[in-house]
């Protein structure tokens, strides 16, 4: 398939919008049809045609002053009239919950960036405690959801109606830990450390205590001890029970970017090159991760990219690791993986529009 | 007078009440003396004595955990009932402008963080829109209000029942032009820059979109151009008109800290010496300020201190100058400043308990 | 013009250098023709055939390991070979004094972004002080060379051999008051104040006393006051001399991006209105330049793009203006307009390859 | 003892060194015994009495420009003649080495802010391949170091003529999993994972690609993985072998502060309380460590005080902890926790002067 398809995007105001907006309006398939964006919109600014999008993301304004490109107010029967054929939703879960049935039942393919759809397990889901749970409605949905990790997924998302796009964490985690786990050398009795860090953008664009400079600024504080919401996904995609593993999200005084510094041990002693070919044989046809064979990623190299960068140490006496995982909480953690999975799931190169 | 005084903050919630709670705390005519907090308490909180200052401030506790220091209701029987003689508000302006009338009434001494009395123009007040203002009551307070900036008014501070303390902004820019305007130096008729650059804590504790981590960092911003509060003080204190200055605050990527980047032209030329000698003679009796005859003062030198540093440059015809001013908003331009009229109201020295 | 050419960098090592590279990997008009890059390489890295890009940059790996580009050992027959037409010189100062004569000679076009050929006039040129003032070459060289800013010299770089890319400072500024001072409007008499504040990037990749994250970070210092290397750059473009304007640069907390916040004085009173205009004509043909019409330009909104911003304000009476002036020290201020210009001297859409 | 004493500092122009500065300064017992400070000092310095210290630290001037405080030329005569007992050695590893065993043999009283004598087993002391290991003078001059850490060894450091104060990191680890060791609850099979995070003042005030601004502002680094050389005051602190404990440190992008998050399993079901004992009786004594029992402490809550924050959470199960440690590594991890040893080891209150 390699005509243009027509895309919008629901809820282009917050960081990880934002992103989505800047990518598809560059991608180069997409490049004459750009995204509705649709959304909320009062009478006062649905009577000029909605908002431009350079009101609320200066950032995105070419210099034409045109405001050309605007968020209207949101309607099934508008989006099958601008011939929409993908929708995503950078929505609140409990919207997602709501409005994906719904775009389903109106034949649209949905990439959906909230939490929503994520875990097949309802025990997994319980921390979120969705107001439709145990529905039926919701129960059919779930079951056509793929899980949008186009490196663990890659077929079922090409035939999906439903992506659901996985938590920034967890994408950080999961990339590094399931080629192990997958390859057998993971003593999983030992238990498996995963210490998070993430940027800002993360903890959203609502100004709360929480996400005030003179809180975040020159600070780090952990959160979320043994109770984090993304922690579902780890158990999920990688296989693994709740005893496990550990995982501790921390937050950074930077705007974006995460690492996961996670620990390991080994069954039996392995060495740099025998874990290394692990990964490389696991991600081989996975453009979008970097195997770092030298140095260890840092924040600033992944950062603004697409990429997920995953380096490690092995101890001297071979039987304990330490990963370090890195990637753009708003790309490969958001924005980025969502147009990854739309590449996938029309047929595109995986990488497209994401250098 | 060497006794101790008791003291009582009201408004220690926010970041100048943080700082004005560890000042007077370490302050080694008060030590056994800890001033009484009072503010808004719920029932629940009420029953229990108050909120411990350490589950508003936990950077204030001390290793026992006994949380003695407490946020008690407020009330006048109260503040009676625990002797205090020198109540500090750190309250927002309105809240300021209703309670000090009371509190002189009631006999206490008030030193005013807010802008509530500083200004003694009606003219220069009518950006607040004060609800009392052209009541009796408010003349006559303003009346007995004193410029707490003790560098320029230390015998009215030292006499007065009210001390009006002045604005972070404002004293950066005044400490730096007043001297030279007084001098006689300054050619008004070619105006005065003052462009001022100000830490996140200025902007208040309360969360909004401008104090949001992802709005600040990486980031500078200019706002009240043409139109900041904080004009007024400069006029009334340095004794020009609006014409003669222009002041642009912006939103520094930082905590604290504060610098005003100042331009003035000279009536005749003037050496890097002749300048040094008027802010000399000026800061003679004031230990508070330190006037930089080498190098230009940097923030950082002056953030958790509560010197006003000055330093400037002069341009080769003699004809120009630009001049530093840098200090702690929370300190010189809020707290320390406040603990510094206290002293002078209390006839000790200037610089007790801010070294 | 439609054929690719082929691109040589020197100098790729630094800031400027990184997103010189990428911006030309990513180039549409070059993507079959990765530039050369070509340096100072050891004996060793010679051997593997230069020393591959990522290991400079890691940001700019792809995933593939192959390192397959390398900034190779610099000659002139290097380039010869490889079919080079355009060189960028991202070097210092005094090796592109030595360098562009000679590239000029080998019949290359050059895009220099030092300060080596920016000025025409010899006394503004004395803050360098060249070692080859006064030659006959330097002076040839000099004659040849178009002050790279294609807002103000679109036609005289199309043509170039050489292009003079301007300093960052200059191009926030000379964007910002020239469109002014050519209509008339300005009261030089009364004098310009450009207090400018940029980025760390700016201070360039030498790890020193300044660049060091404890002086830069929580701080703010003023430097360069009345003698910048910028300030020649200001007179020549926008046509003043040096006692119409003070201009003093700031070394801000952020790893890049630019303010200048500018003052001026009016001959008579102007509107919002009249002075937009004024903008628009003079950019008309500028797609790189945005006028903000309601708020100011903040850092944030040009960091990563190529655009100069520009916002103003005007005093009540007309006669006073406060211009806030914003752009990405890296990309506007270096790289992007490089890039800017490589396109007007090829003919090709100024903005090409910058969105 | 309650008479002062005279201290003397060699080191003052690092971070630590100027933090030791203040306290020193500020100290009630010493007030009117400055410290002297020493160091290498060219001729023209000389001449002038030594540095003024407030030209190394402009922070800690007064504002009387009489800079009568200086860095002197050093030596032991110079030492000796002003009265000096107590020396404080902020020196790198190898002058340490080379000076303690002087300084005692002139009957000096010594706190090493250094690495050269915390380690008394000679396997973990090869990583810092000090020249003279091995001598006599060495061995004799390690028996006599006390590990500085008053909540372990404060009897010892009372009498001890060399105290060797600890690293940051270890500090920050020890603290926090010394008391559960000693108590016997943590499962050591299982292995302790110690993931510590700290701010740019611990790398050093050398300008390197490490410490510049660019590398170190909005990124993340892990490094040392497998090899720091706090390491090995975790095994003879805590009491535990190599095998028992993975440590790794990362550089934080914040100028101080540090935090450890800590991951250990227990022999058997613990709970919230039951761990809280632990801690608060191993604590009951030591007045510098403030143990969290409702939230987690934060870096910004032990920034610029010198106290130790160990907070902690429980998994359901009651098997697994995470337990977070914060210190200010220039005050608890280095000078502060130097007075603290001072004050034990001349039998004054170990808090004294660190409020």
């Amino acid at each position: 398939m390699t005509r243009a398809v027509q895309t919008a995007v629901v809820g282009v105001t917050g960081y990880a919008g934002a992103e989505l907006a800047r990518l598809l309006l560059h991608h180069p398939r997409l490049k004459d049809k750009p995204p509705v964006f649709a959304g909320r919109v009062d009478e006062k600014d649905a009577a000029r045609g909605g908002v431009p999008l350079e009101e609320i993301h200066p950032q995105l304004a070419d210099n034409n002053g045109s405001g050309s490109l605007k968020v209207e107010p949101f309607s099934w029967e508008r989006l099958k009239d601008r011939g929409v054929e993908v929708l995503f939703l950078a929505t609140p879960h409990e919207q997602s919950r709501e409005w994906v049935p719904e775009a389903l039942k109106h034949g649209l393919r949905v990439v959906d960036l909230s939490g929503a759809w994520r875990l097949s397990d309802a025990k997994n889901r319980a921390v979120y405690a969705f107001e439709d749970e145990g529905s039926e409605v919701a129960a059919a949905t779930q079951a056509k959801a793929a899980y949008g990790m186009p490196e663990l997924h890659r077929k079922e998302i090409a035939g999906a109606k439903l992506v659901a796009n996985p938590g920034c964490y967890a994408t950080s985690v999961i990339l590094a830990v399931r080629p192990l786990v997958a390859a057998g050398i993971v003593d999983l009795s030992h238990g498996i450390v995963a210490d998070a860090k993430s940027g800002v953008s993360g903890a959203g664009k609502a100004p709360t205590s929480k996400t005030h400079f003179m809180h975040a600024a020159d600070n780090l504080s952990a959160y979320g001890v043994f109770s984090h919401r993304h922690t579902g996904e780890l158990l999920e995609q990688i296989g693994i029970c709740a005893s496990d593993i550990v995982f501790t999200p921390h937050l950074l005084p930077i705007p974006r970017g995460m690492m996961s510094t996670i620990y390991v041990r080994f069954n039996e002693a392995q060495t740099h090159e025998s874990v290394a070919r692990i990964y490389r044989e696991f991600f081989a046809s996975s453009s979008m991760v970097r195997i770092y064979e030298k140095a260890l990623p840092q924040i600033r190299y992944s950062v603004r990219t697409n990429f997920a960068d995953i380096g490690f140490q092995i101890s001297s006496d071979g039987r304990r690791a330490v990963i370090v995982s890195c990637l753009d909480n708003l790309l490969k953690g958001a924005s980025g993986q969502a147009v990854q999975n739309m590449n996938v799931m029309l047929g595109w190169d995986e990488a497209e529009g994401l250098a």
